[in-house]
């Protein structure tokens, strides 16, 4: 995987998780970056998303993260810790605390160890180590393998990269989703040409996933640009547009990772909404579907029970008309014009024991579409989440 | 449990279930009933609920209800078959088809065994044999234990009775659930009253039940009220206010059986939550928690995770102060005021392994209260709707 010029990362184990991976990352980039960044709507915000929030309109230099401990519901001392940690990471490569972000997740309600933490900067700047994927761990929790996707293209002759990484697992419906994802690029951009680029990238990615319906206290998405690639700036026009194919190319790449990773998923179910009035009423009916608990677990069963999808677009909420909609499974059609239809069971259970199962519903009423994301329910999951604290 | 006057209630197997459980069952009365009905709100209403909404104007006489197959998404033949289920039991008691109620239960887009259904019919009425266990079996899917609940009262000199049963077990989330429920009252009072009565026992009750968020296609509540109690015919005042506080009680009860058989449940959860600026708020902060997978796999697995129930009240898009909100399992005050508090581990372990776990949530910013109750979320609920039609 292509790494962005003049970016640096590494992960280490400083000891926050009880077991011994890795729970503390840095990102840094040599040259002073353009930073836009995306957060939890959850009101219950917690102190790194405060911090960063606030940090995010200066030039930044680093990300600071860290697993295994949230900083959530920590009051005064978790926005002290937030900034202290911001302040360690800026001491080592001299700016100011107000030119680093950070970023937790893990266990909410909890202090950081300060102390642990501190060491662990100071071990993991000492050393000049490129280890991407080490720092990607740093941020897991649940996950059971590191995201990270890239893309490299030409604006002009500069060969410009952008590199991704992410976490899930569990607590996962965007908008966004606990979660957190860094994007980094040598691209040369303005800030209003990166904050526009994320947002719309974002929309149709990591807000078109769904774990489990649940929003964390610490979802943050980050972007960095060094403009080390040394292109024409971006701001409008062929060059944005062609930016923001590859940064949505690097977001849903993640997207579908994310997916593919929900606590327990053995699948990635894709569920296509057609044809509807508007944008909101599209991904209304969509998440209903993708959030279905019975809809999940009949796809876990390799069953094609569309009785439950049919249910559960009906119970969205959306007043559409029922003698119209049509469903099928990749390209299986079960359902047609309000009513089942004959199809082959077999074919059926071939299609929905893929790795990634497609449904696809038309409500045939409009001219606004969405794809969203989502995984089955399993036995595991309830495993994974029954005892995680333990 | 006492049963009112002049009804009969029975069930039998009949043959649309593939096991030998009861598929079929009769509520009818001697005399003529005053009758009131809830029914879904899901787009996709199955052909019983169609049929019964338009019977439930008239005098009514009889429920013919059936398990296994749902006559949902069946189009016109569908439409007729329900028909044909009413006109079948109006035959046997020589009233005509117009003065029966019909409520199916079951998988999606089957057709019903019409001629079985038939023999049914003809069997039940033939035989007078009463019984309610029976007669509530036949309504029963997934349920591991019939739920019947009765109120005894007086109005004057007057003994009044009311009998309720339900099915459950997935698929809840009312508004209303795929959950049937018959409440028979041997009450006289008038057809306003009984509407009216109903609504806001439901609205306390069964709307405030959710075992996994999903709304069926034939949800559906009856009250039929036949006056053989010979009291004072209830219409308002002081006698209307009783009925409504008994039946209150029945369809609570029947709620909290609901709750605690939700499929693979091995816990009721009560989710109380109190001060919010109104109750719309109120219910959707409740329900945000109930339906979140991350907190019933926490009770699942008897862990004090206040953080993921902080983390659902912030989700839950009400707009509220999250510096002034409580958070209690039981009596145990786990969180104050925005912050987590110190508090045993050991005694609030105590309290979520138990088989009724409350959850209390105070917001602080209003006078207004609700409960709502669900179930654990365990490996079983996989297992029993991963392969449900199967």
């Amino acid at each position: 995987m292509n790494f962005p010029k003049s970016f640096f990362a590494n992960g280490l184990h400083c000891g926050i998780k009880k077991n011994s991976n890795n729970d503390l990352s840095v990102f840094y980039s040599y040259k002073p970056c353009i930073a836009a960044g995306m957060f939890t709507t959850n009101i219950f915000r917690a102190a790194p998303v405060i911090v960063s929030e606030k940090n995010i309109k200066n030039k930044i230099y680093a990300i600071i993260a860290n697993s295994g401990c949230a900083n959530a519901c920590t009051g005064e001392r978790g926005i002290k810790d937030a900034m202290a940690m911001c302040e360690m990471t800026a001491k080592k490569i001299n700016v100011k605390a107000e030119n680093v972000l950070v970023a937790s997740t893990g266990v909410i309600g909890q202090f950081l160890p300060i102390n642990k933490i501190e060491n662990g900067i100071n071990k993991i700047m000492s050393k000049n180590i490129q280890n991407t994927i080490g720092a990607v761990r740093g941020i897991m929790t649940t996950d059971t393998f590191p995201k990270i996707a890239g893309a490299k293209f030409k604006i002009g002759n500069s060969d410009v990269c952008i590199w991704g990484c992410a976490k899930g697992s569990g607590m996962i419906e965007p908008n966004t989703a606990t979660m957190l994802s860094f994007i980094l690029t040598d691209a040369a951009i303005t800030k209003k040409a990166l904050k526009e680029a994320l947002g719309k990238s974002v929309e149709n990615s990591f807000n078109c996933l769904t774990v489990d319906g649940d929003m964390s206290t610490n979802d943050t998405i980050f972007a960095l640009a060094n403009g080390e690639s040394k292109n024409k700036t971006i701001s409008d026009g062929k060059s944005f547009r062609l930016f923001c194919i590859k940064l949505n190319e690097v977001s849903s790449k993640l997207t579908k990772m994310l997916a593919s990773d929900g606590e327990g998923a053995t699948k990635i179910i894709t569920v296509n909404v057609f044809n509807v009035r508007n944008i909101y009423d599209a991904k209304k009916i969509a998440k209903t579907v993708a959030n279905s608990p019975l809809v999940k677990t009949a796809i876990y069963g390799n069953d094609a029970n569309w009785g439950r999808i049919v249910a559960a677009i009906g119970a969205s909420g959306v007043k559409i008309d029922s003698e119209k909609i049509d469903v099928s499974f990749g390209n299986i059609n079960v359902f047609k014009k309000g009513r089942p239809i004959k199809f082959s069971e077999i074919n059926a259970k071939k299609v929905i024991s893929k790795k990634e199962v497609e449904i696809n519903i038309n409500i045939n009423t409009g001219k606004e579409s969405i794809t969203v994301y989502t995984c089955d329910l399993t036995e595991d999951y309830i495993k994974v989440n029954a005892s995680y604290r333990s």
